[in-house]
């Protein structure tokens, strides 16, 4: 019964998708994606997302997120993001890399969501001409950094200002199924319709071994994908073994089950925790992460029972006596490993 | 009973690979390499070669290769490689975005390999000085584009030369199982011993599902590629699974077993196929590919037969009377079907 | 009269300096650097700031922040800098560019400045480890984007904290004599004495027609700057009339003659128009720049009356009503002018 | 009076160029190209080349070929250059760097000129897919670098088969008055009305301090030059003396003045040397570059004697007892120092 809640990626893989990694092991298959299963993606996500798109499979986020926003900025350009987003924070400029030497632009929001008010100032304090990067992107996290959620009509707004700018508007979907799941919408109603042109669709995190797909619903901006993904090595031969991962998540709804579990488990933990004494819950949890502000002692006892929190980035306010923890819920985390947990909390009095 | 011998790529992955997939599938491990699979590898990976050195694993081949050429090579290097080499003509300037910008040099050679008088008078013609890409780094194949093995003393010659101009020298080793059985060796001896500072291991071809390893020989080279992998969205955060499949690989010598087996079967085809009449062996076959030059009538007659065969790259003195064909056997590649290709072709008369 | 003060860079050429490019014009002379001039240049930077250096004419100011950067910055790195700084705000991307994708780290400040306190937090709370952009070099600029001067003890303490981490530390010098004098220091003591690694020393602003010059006083630095060059196009053929500037602008102390006035002329403007009715000198002026708020009605005057003032970046807390208006005086800035501006200024009555 | 025949680039300046930038440096002006000398260039460019264009001053070849390069070449492109071009072999990686890893690929040609035919079986075996790098761009030089010019007629040829395959052509105009002034046709003939999209139309060579014009015919090319060039750092703030060079040089057709008499003098030098015993003029003289293969005793004799000779790139099939020589005239050789370098060759005899 595991007791390591620092994130999602420790989890392994759904036995559903090994499973579907044996079926697509039988006899010799066209490579570099000429395989039946890849061919079936693009229209699986067709139906979907109800729209025509094209489906480019990856192993890593980091790889899905770089070529998206690679597409959609020039060299010169800004790609607005949230001051704490992953493609920020934790890909060592992977952006950059890809982009040519694009550059992300950080912009500070509450709950680590980026506000419509505050992408619509910088974008009339970007000066035009040659002497300044010219915006060209806008990136989101569905979950954020901070585990919230994008509402439909939140991403809408941004994407108003942005395609009104000419920006393109992407999304980092590291754990879209578990957004998804917690805003109750369709994958349409928060994606195209509501102004995203390409999706960084994760599977890893969700319980694929690793897997994730991009998704364009712009059709100019998938031409050059397929290149870019290949000079960066990310063209898989035995693409079906990647391929055979995404179907098996998708289907019976494999995706959605498993982000309800997470989602639930994390929504038991911030209950139980936060009715800990001394325990503050700092972010809404709209998915499977938790983050909770608590007492110094109950942190290291939780740690000493074996417990697995991520002490999350300390920032100028950081206070050590009140570490801020992150916990986040897995397709197969344990609701008997969450009891436990909560158990171990409240035994702690407050600081 | 699988009648295509295009590519080894189109070969599945290796059971006990598959089992190793599972079997790592457990419970909870740290992500990003820090599980301990993966800290087994390296201290399985100097065992084999005989030496201290850093292990860092990739899913594919091209990442392997830019990685480790951007790693010994500024800016403003030039590359040595063949002129049919994968990295030249089959990796869509992977090396040139991975080396930010820097340069392949190809260079001619027979059979697939590089000459080390060639590889001396380039070096010679090479002018110093600002002006002109500076030679940084020589790379060759194992096995090269033609399906031949380079010998250890053949290594040994173009690494005293690359090494005497202060270049590295880099082992494409997507073949490199194929090649060792071949050339009856120690991976010692191919490699370090005979001067090669990094390899790409090659473990997908061979029967892995998708899984490679940068053997970096030389410590100072190895200090950067963490990044490098990194910012290339190449570093898997379930990890463990990428290790598992080279470390079952490697067990009870699983790479070299799959690999005699291959090459077996290719040394079966090239006597059966160049018995047959107006055909022409092109290459010596050293490893698990055979190069025959046939009628175009046979090329077409297998193909009806439903064997898939590899028209090879044209080139200058290409005649469509006689196409190049190249045809690749695989760790799964059954006798059977072999001794049916060679009776179809024998079937035809000459051109 | 000119009675242009929006920039130095409006300015034409000081005669000595264009009589310098004529008499460089005498006959053939060897091309890329390897003239007479050339190779007297590096020796006469030397004896002025006492040490061995190596030094890079180049033309253009964006070109030597980019290069002595690029020389000090791994791809995967940060570049911490000043939220208003030049190579942030007015270069589109060249540092990330010639980095090949490293990344600008924007810090706040007051009055243009870094302060070492900042820049240690940044530095404390910046993570090692292979997902995030590594801190490599600090860069600040003389002047400041805010017209301030860095004093050396300040220098040293940025220094101090960016060795103790391994970074460099470059100054950009687009300003430098204005910022020499003053400071009223030594050359050596603003730069490599307190600390400085590469210095981007500006005489265009100052009267050269287009030349500065990446003075380098770390010799592993250095080595790649010519190579850098080069490829970046830099590089110029007829190198004597760039290096002739140069040397003409060091000789007889003209560039610190023509700083001096410029530096006159700008307290001329703080002192007569922080008199007027209504304005704010927004920042201590430490060189020939003048930062003066005021009322939109006198911006007004002043720009019907012929005097061009530079609108200064709005940013959150902007004003309409108290427009920033920055002023620049130059080497050949007329006090006629000045007093004809501070007349026109003082005719006006406060908001 | 100067026996200097290695390049035109070791001439001086243009007295004309040099009253130019005197005559330009009254007063203020507006700074990066919106002064009122840059804004009549691209009128003046217009009339010359009889259509609409966009003009983008830069100071070294380098950057204008480099900047051309990128603008019609995606990262995963292939530039089709001959296998002895400048940019090729000259520029350090510049066209990689600016291209963003794009690729040159060489083709050999005699007398430095790339034949239609070439070109077309390049363009035939190019394979399409994303494995490998994609035909984009063609680059000649006007002149070659074997001293030779591309008749208009020769360039359509090369110009219908890029088009066809949708690549851009450019022209490295270098020597574009010698060439121009050999061929005797007019500026619009051999560029646009022959298919060169791109032209990097060279001054300094033939007359000026540092100056080269990227004309641009194709107006969707020009879109991104002016963020390319001030990211690259190759946007100046002083840009009026920039264009003034440019326009002195077109003023009175200095620029074919300049060219007739250097093309007049290298006729001469070919004529009396190709008559001297043992010598053999190798390339036809289209312009102001002679190649002179010649007894190794000659070349000495001619060294001894003062006059400098560019010993040309050896090559395979170099003989040391035969070396190839270049002699370059400038616009302002002295036929006197031509008389006395033929009359210093006719005194040695024959090998």
């Amino acid at each position: 019964m595991s007791r390591n809640f620092r994130s999602d990626n420790v989890a392994g893989v759904h036995p559903a998708i090994i499973r579907a990694i044996e079926a697509a092991n039988g006899g010799p298959a066209m490579p570099y994606g000429n395989d039946a299963i890849t061919k079936r993606l693009e229209k699986r996500f067709a139906e979907m997302f109800e729209t025509e798109l094209a489906v480019f499979p990856v192993a890593t986020g980091t790889a899905a997120n770089a070529l998206s926003l690679a597409a959609m900025t020039p060299p010169w350009g800004a790609i607005y993001c949230h001051a704490d987003s992953h493609v920020l924070m934790d890909e060592c400029n992977a952006p950059e890399f890809y982009a040519s030497g694009a550059r992300l632009a950080p912009l500070p929001g509450e709950h680590g969501k980026l506000a419509p008010k505050t992408l619509e100032a910088a974008l009339k304090s970007a000066p035009p001409g040659v002497h300044h990067a010219q915006p060209a992107a806008v990136t989101i996290s569905q979950l954020s950094e901070a585990g919230t959620a994008y509402a439909p009509d939140h991403v809408a707004a941004l994407a108003k200002l942005a395609h009104a700018r000419g920006l393109g508007l992407h999304m980092d979907g590291a754990r879209f199924a578990n957004a998804l799941v917690g805003l109750g919408c369709s994958p349409a109603d928060i994606t195209w319709r509501a102004g995203v042109d390409i999706l960084s669709f994760g599977a890893t995190k969700n319980g694929a071994l690793a897997a994730e797909a991009i998704v364009v619903f712009r059709k100019d901006l998938a031409e050059t994908l397929g290149f870019r993904r290949k000079r960066a090595g990310h063209l898989f031969s035995k693409m079906r073994f990647l391929s055979a991962q995404i179907e098996a998540y998708l289907t019976g709804d494999l995706w959605l089950k498993n982000a309800r579990h997470a989602n639930a488990q994390a929504q038991r933990i911030a209950e139980g925790l936060g009715a800990a004494p001394g325990v503050r819950i700092a972010h809404p949890v709209d998915g499977n992460e938790v983050f909770a502000e608590m007492p110094a002692a109950m942190a290291k006892a939780l740690e000493e029972a074996g417990f697995a929190l991520e002490p999350w980035a300390g920032g100028p306010d950081f206070d050590p006596k009140r570490p801020l923890m992150r916990l986040v819920a897995a397709f197969d985390t344990d609701p008997k490993s969450v009891d436990a947990l909560i158990a171990a909390a409240r035994k702690q009095k407050a600081a």
